[in-house]
């Protein structure tokens, strides 16, 4: 899987290729458990219901909005990799799929700051407010379904993480608009808000299945490493023209100032001249309202070859996730694990 | 504690009695639980810490601004009068005020709405991101204590009361700016938003010192009746000269239309004139700069003693809440939550 830089015309075939493999790999993954992935969908439709109508109006939105559900089908997929013998994980992905919901609402609140400058908003239709509210309806409502399931083993997992998250999103803040922010604290960050939901989602398949707890650490590792690659890439792709090829809007990172290792990388490599650019475009938000703010930026990290070893590291952690299910024996279910990594990582392409 | 309407001499003797007794019984309570509330308020500062200074900061912020604590207290008492012999009772008060500053965070979110309308910001220091960042990280922090006490019971309460919360306050936008709200709806939404905690709150205390179902049970009625008391009087005083002799801003809730028992018995009780007013004030938002409109909403609750009838309202879940407590031997813990019910009816005078 090492396209190595510099290699452009094996780069293209090897790219083609891995683009029908890693599609593939996805729908490998998810006819693997698809039954139980039925099962899912149709109880977080059932346990997101509430009396009080605009809950299941704006968590449905979310959810016919359609997510891959990645996480969810992380948590099925290392169930039956230790070969579970019960049901269990259908209910426990559902309450991952809720918490991953209800960070994604609260993450969307805009910021009053935010508004001042005029650019508000991913939540645009219901407002802040019914956001909130309705993330947290989503955020207990996952502990109750883990409370039915009676583990204080996965209780214990999935409160962590929760709590990790938000101080991994509450550190993302305080770093925004900071170009001193350096590749470390940038990773603590994503290890935070983003790796941790994917190593747990992937360590409850071993706790499912009653499975010793090197088998439990090596599927946490994997959905960890997996995580940290996995937010690489989109952070990549919030400046590739990949993303904008796929109809989806590209520098929503550069617009809010939020310092991601493409940039940390191409400012750190970059001369006096490009890092007052950095300056004034991410701490000061001093962008120009005609787009070439970003264009400059796009050329500085080609320049630098930010995104290609931002990809680049993206993959160290890809082979690291596919390390940590060496103690697996081989199986249907472990290849399909060891291809959604690939698959994570050709998203850039 | 019947204080008659219209009997003014014999009100002016109770009321200054009844400060005078309520305002002792809450400090009876507290000394009651002196011991367990030093070391919840210990437990509160250990547990909202962080690497991530922000969070701390501004947790301390909150807890720093004094409230009463009344909900743990609530905790620490019930586990008394059930003769708990345990300290678990500290770490659960500890959970149920880091839920109840969880929800405080989000309710002060600033809709996209209400900005536009120019009127932020009870979270003006830091803004509405880390608002509800912070708010995530204690809930989440307080499920992760309640996992570390072990019981899936506790568990099972507290995140079922989390969600019946959520739900009340998606419950409150929906009947905002509508008046045909009516007492009902009104009562449905202040016993999920405040009542349900309440109960949770001293529903744990029979948990904890493993008494019979009918114990807990009526622990839990108490907090249930006495939170709805205690929202009634929260929502009267928000119209009161008493809360503002406090130093306290008073028509929060005229400003932002939410539609209060105040509100609804002096709509029902107008006339089109009035309901007009009522309308155009509470639906459209269309209210004087000159706070002439919260005089005159003022006259229309005095005119249709809305407001004496709400606290009057507040003594009767006052009374169910008292007598809940009779199947418990008579104790001095009994007595001082007794009167911990005219505490919070009496802030009213």
């Amino acid at each position: 899987m090492s396209n190595c830089v510099g290699e452009p015309v094996s780069n293209v075939v090897n790219i083609n290729t891995d683009i029908r493999k890693s599609s593939s790999a996805f729908e490998t993954l998810r006819s693997l458990v698809s039954e139980d992935m039925t099962r899912v969908n149709q109880t977080i439709i059932d346990r997101m219901d509430s009396p009080v109508a605009l809950i299941p109006q704006l968590a449905g939105h979310l959810v016919a909005s359609g997510g891959k559900r990645l996480r969810p089908m992380l948590t099925l997929a290392s169930a039956k990799l230790c070969g579970s013998q019960t049901s269990r994980q259908v209910m426990l992905a559902t309450c991952v799929e809720f918490i991953h919901t209800a960070t994604l609402l609260h993450d969307d609140v805009v910021d009053e700051s935010d508004l001042r400058r005029g650019q508000a908003s991913a939540n645009a239709v219901w407002g802040n407010k019914p956001s909130v509210l309705v993330g947290d309806f989503l955020f207990s409502r996952a502990f109750e379904l883990m409370v039915e399931d009676g583990s204080i083993r996965v209780l214990g997992i999935l409160s962590h993480a929760s709590s990790v998250i938000a101080q991994g999103e509450v550190l993302q803040l305080t770093t925004a608009n900071d170009m001193e922010t350096d590749e470390s604290a940038y990773l603590e960050v994503i290890e935070s808000k983003t790796a941790q939901l994917f190593a747990a989602a992937c360590q409850i398949g071993a706790v499912v299945a009653e499975r010793p707890a090197n088998e439990e650490k090596a599927l946490e590792q994997f959905g960890m490493n997996l995580g940290i690659a996995f937010q690489l890439i989109d952070d990549a792709l919030d400046y590739s023209a990949k993303q904008e090829q796929l109809g989806k809007t590209i520098g929503d990172d550069f617009a809010e100032g939020k310092v991601t290792l493409p940039v940390i990388l191409a400012y750190r490599r970059g001369d006096d001249t490009e890092r007052q650019f950095w300056h004034r475009t991410m701490e000061d938000l001093d962008q120009a309202e005609d787009n070439s703010d970003l264009e400059q930026a796009k050329l500085l990290l080609e320049k630098h070859a930010a995104i290609e070893d931002t990809i680049q590291r993206a993959r160290h952690y890809g082979d690291r996730a596919r390390d940590a299910l060496a103690i697996f024996p081989e199986s249907e279910t472990k290849t399909a694990m060891l291809d959604i990594v690939d698959f994570c990582i050709e998203r850039a392409y």
